[in-house]
């Protein structure tokens, strides 16, 4: 049977607190640390916590946006006494993790997220990467428990903008719904058993371990749909009961999208019938997106194994 | 049959964005004043968003907590250079509303809350309040579909710290599970709700009504409980998932109420079963408390009307 062939992926980084008020990272990294996770077999793990002074403030970020960064027109440039402290951080990251795009970038960086929204746990990357899809198709099989679903941004190297473009595989893991600032033991297990399965997928792949080809169901990004707002720009309505928390749901033309402050339904017009995710995050009241919209498509995996 | 009676009220402050980031009464006080809701039958309505500071900032606060600067001797410090925002904004709300203890003072205040907590809605006040407790009475009545409660915190009027003690009678209406920065529909409902029936029995005690007397169930602080910490003060635990999400049901001495970050389950030690409440609450975390504990307990109120 055919079998597409990777070098081991022997360096990893975990890296938690890239927004600092999604505190599941902050102390699954903290946790990590304790223990001295930093050899695993023949996987080095490093964990990093990415933005330490947004950390302690409790805030996602200090001046702007770390996790909108990466993009490499910001990672090269040049820096001045005004350039914000997360475009900094961003390029010392890109030092101890990266460079990105370089054979020197660790072989895969997980960067831990949480969201406001009922996502359930998220895997989130760019481009289609074969060992990507396959550890979150065993994340998947594993994990039955929770709904485990994959978002795919399909944005080119260049122009991805978060942590995980820096290393040569990876992915955020978004778990939701927990408010910024607040622990919830569900949604640490969850991210918990997410990390302890990638590390277990990595010690049987570099052990030589065949993993079975298949499809796997994957959504991938298509738009974002804003609040409906007034000459001042302020919101005026907020999302409907029907739509909140029902992240991954078809949303069909016709149907309830907003509730507005005095009690009008608002409904959702577009031909094409659409995923809506992230409904209702937070931080995105001040990026003006109400929710992201994607298509629900299959990727079709090979089987992968080690280059012999 | 005997009846307490009272004076009309017909001055009523309707208050939010005491903590700038719970968005409900922020929305609230916004909707009313754009309704220009300020005369209802003879009752006037003063709508305040009271911290616009940390409104604009989507924070708590700016310096300090304006929900606990309502005490005497907040209200009475002479001001500095040095004096927190909020202290000062206390004394301006004190003035506007207040001052507090005297015949000037607004009949009703309603200041409005969000928690982060799986609360339900509940009205929390300070002393025994027959007009407090009959709209909390009606309120439950009416609002048959979720969970109506009261607390009540039983502190002296002068150590009072929160923005509702500045009215002659007067209860916060907290309203969650809501994250801190988002704003749902099912809560905004809620509140809104609250608050229009409020306004109702308003109108119904001010045109002669006599409301009926009866029992009503009430819940008592007693104390807090902190999270388990470590030498260095960092928590080292979790709230459990089995007391996640159970606000005012029975913890008993021996069941689960931590799960620390490596995964032992903390039990619940106390002599007496008492009631936890605003679990999990974000804003606590930095004031060192994982749950209120209080005492259920049954009020026997009188009827109640005007004053001939």
């Amino acid at each position: 049977m055919e079998k597409t062939c990777f070098d081991p992926v022997l360096r990893v980084a975990i890296c938690g607190g890239t927004h600092g008020n999604e505190l599941t990272g902050v102390y699954i990294v903290r946790e990590l640390q304790k223990q001295k996770m930093d050899k695993l077999g023949p996987v080095s793990v490093t964990t990093v916590l990415t933005n330490p002074r947004a950390t302690d403030a409790c805030r996602r970020y200090v001046e702007m946006d770390l996790n909108r960064c990466f993009t490499d027109a910001l990672l090269s440039s040049p820096t001045t006494d005004g350039t914000p402290y997360e475009v900094r951080r961003a390029q010392e990251l890109n030092v101890q993790l990266g460079p990105k795009g370089s054979e020197e970038a660790v072989d895969l960086l997980i960067d831990l997220h949480n969201t406001t929204a009922n996502m359930g746990l998220t895997l989130i990357f760019y481009s289609l990467d074969w060992i990507n899809l396959h550890i979150y198709k065993y994340i998947q099989s594993k994990m039955t428990q929770v709904p485990v679903r994959v978002l795919q941004l399909d944005v080119a190297s260049a122009d991805a903008y978060s942590l995980e473009s820096v290393g040569k595989h990876g992915f955020a893991i978004e778990v939701g719904p927990q408010p910024n600032g607040v622990l919830r033991a569900d949604i640490f297990n969850m991210m918990k058993t997410a990390v302890d399965l990638t590390l277990t997928w990595l010690q049987e792949f570099n052990s030589g371990h065949t993993f079975e080809g298949g499809e796997v169901e994957a959504f991938t990004y298509v738009k974002s749909v804003d609040y409906p707002r007034d000459a001042a720009g302020e919101i005026t309505a907020v999302i409907h009961p029907e739509l909140q928390d029902n992240d991954f749901q078809p949303l069909r033309s016709g149907d309830p999208a907003f509730l507005s402050f005095s009690g009008e339904t608002v409904k959702h017009e577009d031909g094409e019938e659409f995923y809506p995710l992230f409904v209702n995050e937070c931080a995105y009241y001040e990026k003006k997106i109400a929710f992201h919209l994607a298509r629900r498509t299959t990727f079709t995996l090979p089987s992968i194994g080690l280059r012999s």
